[in-house]
């Protein structure tokens, strides 16, 4: 029998868990230092909490879970796997009347996407949530938008860019397009948000395939086009939209105002009126994070869904949050040499080079361990080289040898791995040595 | 529209966060103390690796994952979620050839079983194991009681008890109760298990109901039956022995005897020739923990599973390991007032007190956190009495109060929400303050 593990996931040995942890409790720090506390969720909902909110592609994606008992012979569902951390904190607000608002909180766990597994896309990934629950405050947006950035510029990622717009300038070229209802809308907004990579051209051949006119098309794109002086977009854009459009184009003006205030830089922030975002739930602003010279595409994003906790509980909550991908940043900070080497988790191994000298070593590690140093025993039965060839590989800074001699005298003789010096005496003063920094 | 959880599930609030994180963090620190390594591996694995491991009964408390696409409308399975953290271990042990030996792994990640729910027991928990691969050294069983062991008195739980046995005893007893097949083998460990429940007179029952003899049965409690002096049970329980069972014996005794010397007190240790554990999987010596004055069961439990690994890769792999229960020590922990009052994320809560003064409170918010202090920037509009009952729901430590005043010169009012003082200073000043641990 063969050991496999599922398609599109992966496991974390020791030596690639180091760099992700770091990387967690980078984020997790500034999640903190700006006051955001901490939910977890269950890892699956009620299969009807998660259907038809993300759009009907997606409800396919769904890792769904089997009902135990009865029903399961009909292959029935009764739960699924979380897609995101955006629904689970609705339900958990939409269940809870007693949080105070506004509710600021930060969630970092594993979400489950059945997609085709691709270069920094897996089936089970980290997000790293942010949301501000119960305030239509533009200063809660700005603070989002300021918290991504300055994730990203502490992961030590280089010319990030955050691209913002808002729903309703969308909205209003739907309309330009000829959309009138809200799936004709999805099916614009979906097509707009592909110009940077099909062009023009293919956003034209989308929307005639649906059915839009090339007048409306042909509108829509004089609406985008950018006039000599870019400073001069907004001021063009905002003559062709309705009150709505405009509306949105104030409030980007104002985040934008308020997150450079907030310390974001101002060359970071860029205005782009075809930024969709994928989910349907998104109401006004939305930001996308990524890096200006980099090709994997999106690595944070977020925005403001003022609707989608009223339909889960009937009281509306105005709510804007941002989703930070781990994997795709760990996947561009692993190509482009930003990861450190990986640290090993003991730093010293404690052998054992025959039983007569075993408690001896014993009582060396506990030593060790009651000073705070991470010490690993070797506990099988090996060669003294063998238990020098293994701390080798796992990149130990030291090795502790007891051998009859020491034993006898209540003294360890330290090897320091990487400069090969190697001294003997009593307990105490190895523990001390062992307990200064690495270099 | 309602929201409601998954049965036997639970959100975790901010509150509720901040002792779990803390829980882990202190176990977590133990594990690496000792040298281990974290590995992380999916939350769900292919089902045929799962099925067939633990038990028939397990079997059925699998949340099984419906396959996309194909075979789906014929409610097929091709995944399953991870009933516990062992199996996974064995899958990453038997494709990775690469790993060196031995291998010391620790892994804190949730499981999940479709039991009923009750006091202390979810549908979705927290594991925590430890488990050392690649050796058949005693010391390894040692290492594992010892950690175990420490866990449990560094999360505070009092008078904890760890059982010890190994399933050779147990196999051996099961043959004088007159079984001769692997399946008759595992109801005898079953009903055994319950001696402390259900008495000598349940567990007959039981054996007679699954057609075991009275003589056998006698033969059984005859070999069980406890001597005047307990110290000599061992003694007296290896004259009924196999050399199988007498086998097991003496590698109880060296691993009490190594995890005694390794620092783990000889009262906290016991030899209980009826401790079965549940697992399908156990070649020889199990351990469990549990408090003396606890209602709750088991704590912690592990033992040795020399074959598990090889039915998957087809080469042998003495493992031991161990593995504690979260959930249950928090229960404990919370019900005898062992945990400490619920930390706030934040520190301060930068007030907003008017639109005029909004640039100077952000400024101080920047300020604070510049300075490593976990900062609250108030984003909603509302009065300042608003703002201060919100400072005290969540309970920070300070609140911080610029008025048109203040933001002229540049000052800033921190309030002490414990004691009621407050007063005026610049900046710089307020920062340090804010620094200073809390009492």
């Amino acid at each position: 029998m063969s050991a496999f593990r599922p398609k599109g996931t992966r496991d974390f040995l020791p030596e690639a868990m180091s760099n992700r942890t770091r990387a967690i409790e980078v984020v997790r720090e500034i999640f903190e230092l700006y006051g955001y506390g901490e939910l977890q969720t269950p890892a699956f909902e009620r299969i009807e909490t998660l259907l038809g909110k993300y759009g009907d592609e997606t409800d396919k994606l769904m890792f769904k879970i089997l009902k135990r008992g009865k029903g399961s012979e009909r292959g029935e569902c009764d739960l699924a796997l979380r897609y995101d951390l955006t629904i689970p904190l609705s339900r958990v607000i939409a269940m809870n009347n007693q949080i105070r608002m506004p509710f600021k909180r930060y969630q970092i766990q594993p979400v489950w996407r059945a997609e085709r597994p691709q270069r920094g896309r897996f089936r089970e990934f980290y997000q790293c949530d942010i949301d501000i629950v119960g305030t239509t405050s533009l200063l809660a947006d700005a603070e989002c938008l300021t918290v991504m950035y300055r994730c990203l510029e502490a992961l030590g990622l280089p010319n990030v860019v955050i691209k913002v717009n808002d729903r309703r300038i969308l909205a209003d070229l739907a309309a330009k397009a000829g959309a009138t209802t809200a799936k004709e809308e999805i099916s614009v907004l979906i097509a707009i948000d592909k110009l940077d990579k099909i062009g023009v051209e293919g956003v034209t051949r989308e929307l005639l395939k649906r059915e839009f006119t090339e007048e409306g098309i042909a509108s829509l794109f004089a609406a985008l086009h950018k006039p000599d002086d870019p400073s001069d977009q907004l001021e063009k854009l905002s003559t062709c939209l309705t009150d709505r459009g405009r509306a949105g184009i104030d409030d980007i003006n104002q985040i934008i105002a308020a997150a450079i205030l907030m310390g974001t830089p101002e060359d970071a922030l860029e205005i782009d009126p075809t930024l969709a975002r994928g989910a349907d739930y998104y109401t006004g602003p939305v930001f996308e994070a990524s890096l200006r010279d980099g090709d994997i595409g999106s690595i944070a994003g977020g925005g403001r869904y003022d609707e989608l906790i009223g339909k889960m509980s009937g009281k509306s909550v105005p709510t804007v949050g941002i989703s930070l991908g781990l994997e795709r940043v760990l996947v561009i900070m692993e190509e482009r040499g930003l990861l450190p080497e990986p640290s090993a988790t003991a730093t010293v191994l404690v052998t054992i080079q025959s039983d007569e000298v075993k408690d001896a070593s014993v009582n060396f590690a506990m030593k060790l361990r009651e000073n705070g140093i991470s010490t690993d025993l070797y506990l099988d039965q090996k060669s003294l080289k063998g238990q020098l060839k293994y701390a080798n590989a796992l990149n130990y800074r030291f090795v502790a040898i007891i051998g009859p001699e020491e034993a006898t005298q209540g003294t360890v003789t330290l090897k320091n791995l990487k400069s090969g010096e190697q001294s003997t005496t009593n307990f105490a003063d190895a523990a001390q040595m062992l307990n200064q920094p690495q270099p």
